[in-house]
């Protein structure tokens, strides 16, 4: 039986085994909501760098650039990583380089995976989904913030744990905290995301509209899964 | 208002600030409450130390030598981290110096901090009482497994969160986390442990006795506290 496992920050990545895994890198509020937000209206492809100057050398190559730091959009790029600026704007059939403050870098540190898919409440059915159909061991790992655990993409973790209920084997205490942390806060995500570290530090800056969008269960039914260098939609299986 | 955070692993201990701080370091199964249990019993003194070879030069000294590796006693060694041991054994007096898997390491991590304190669930109550006399802004350091979240630290760390009530501030998500899980959890500890890794990790070890002991709230009313290189027993504040 396959195995799932929940990584909750990338400084844990190193106790983890990814070989022959499947990796779903969880940055909830936003980079991973905005992924699977602008592939939905039509992005071509997302490529998630480390640094702003690697997203700046893909603008000149062709690609829109998009770059947060610290929940804000970096000076001299036209988008961040709200979902709601990706929903809105005409993006379809462009391409976009990301760079995040936690999202990108846990993409990153997941490399040793045999594939690396992109998971958000947006697209948590399609995420349980596609994991059942591919029936292999996955780790869930969570961006956190700057490192840290953070309640929000712990709670996605916990939404996929229990999605795959029986048909996935854990030994992980992180799976089950994950889990019943979920069951705990599932009836209101809004109340428990509101007494987070999250939404006091982020609160001054008028995103509460993303968060609701970004706490949204099964908008998409959308897997971005990464192809090379690049996140693209995930073909049927 | 002080506040109160919660680091989940060793290796996110760089993630908080613990200058002017108490730390609580925890590592409830086993090296912590074989700590308490100890100077409960009468032990002067216990000297955690990281290595197998310091543990040894620190016999030549006079002290009792304690040393655990993957929760075995190490071979050559009178005791490991059983608190059972430590309270069947005469060593009213004596002075331990102990090295563990996670514990002592965690010790070695929150040198930064004012002062360092050891919990467990046999003085939570003690712990809780200390802080809140103390009135000094705390961390709470689960040594975890092998830099790995667990489950029994984090309960604790949850039980202690939830102790302090309204005289702490939180904006931690770790710790909104561990006093949800401890809420979910603390009618049957046991029952949640068995679920864990640890459980199944030792259960071969024939530690069941030792894991009911460990899981008991109160039964020791002290508070160890590094003095020096050595834990010894707060003096009532």
């Amino acid at each position: 039986m396959p195995t799932i496992e929940v990584c909750l920050s990338p400084k844990l990545v190193p106790c983890f085994n990814l070989n022959g895994k499947t990796a779903v890198v969880i940055d909830v509020l936003r980079a991973t909501s905005a992924m699977v937000t602008g592939l939905a209206h039509g992005v071509q492809a997302i490529r998630p760098v480390s640094t702003i100057e690697e997203c700046q050398l893909l603008i000149e190559q062709g690609y829109i650039g998009a770059a947060e730091r610290n929940g804000q959009v970096v000076d001299g790029f036209p988008f961040g990583n709200s979902p709601l600026a990706f929903q809105q704007a005409d993006l379809a059939g462009k391409k976009v380089a990301l760079t995040t403050t936690n999202g990108t870098k846990a993409i990153e540190l997941s490399h040793a995976a045999e594939s690396i898919l992109v998971g958000a409440f947006l697209n948590l059915e399609a995420i349980v989904d596609y994991l059942k159909q591919e029936n292999q061991s996955v780790v869930l790992v969570c961006a956190g913030w700057k490192d840290n655990f953070n309640l929000e993409d712990t709670l996605f973790a916990g939404a996929v744990v229990a999605g795959l209920g029986k048909d996935f084997e854990t030994h992980c205490d992180a799976a089950l905290a994950a889990s019943a942390l979920y069951a705990r806060f599932e009836d209101d995500l809004f109340a428990a995301i509101q007494q987070s570290s999250h939404f006091h530090r982020l609160a001054k800056l008028g995103i509460e509209d993303d968060i609701k969008f970004c706490l949204q269960r099964n908008v998409y039914h959308l897997v971005p899964v990464m192809q090379g260098p690049e996140l693209v939609p995930a073909m049927p299986q």
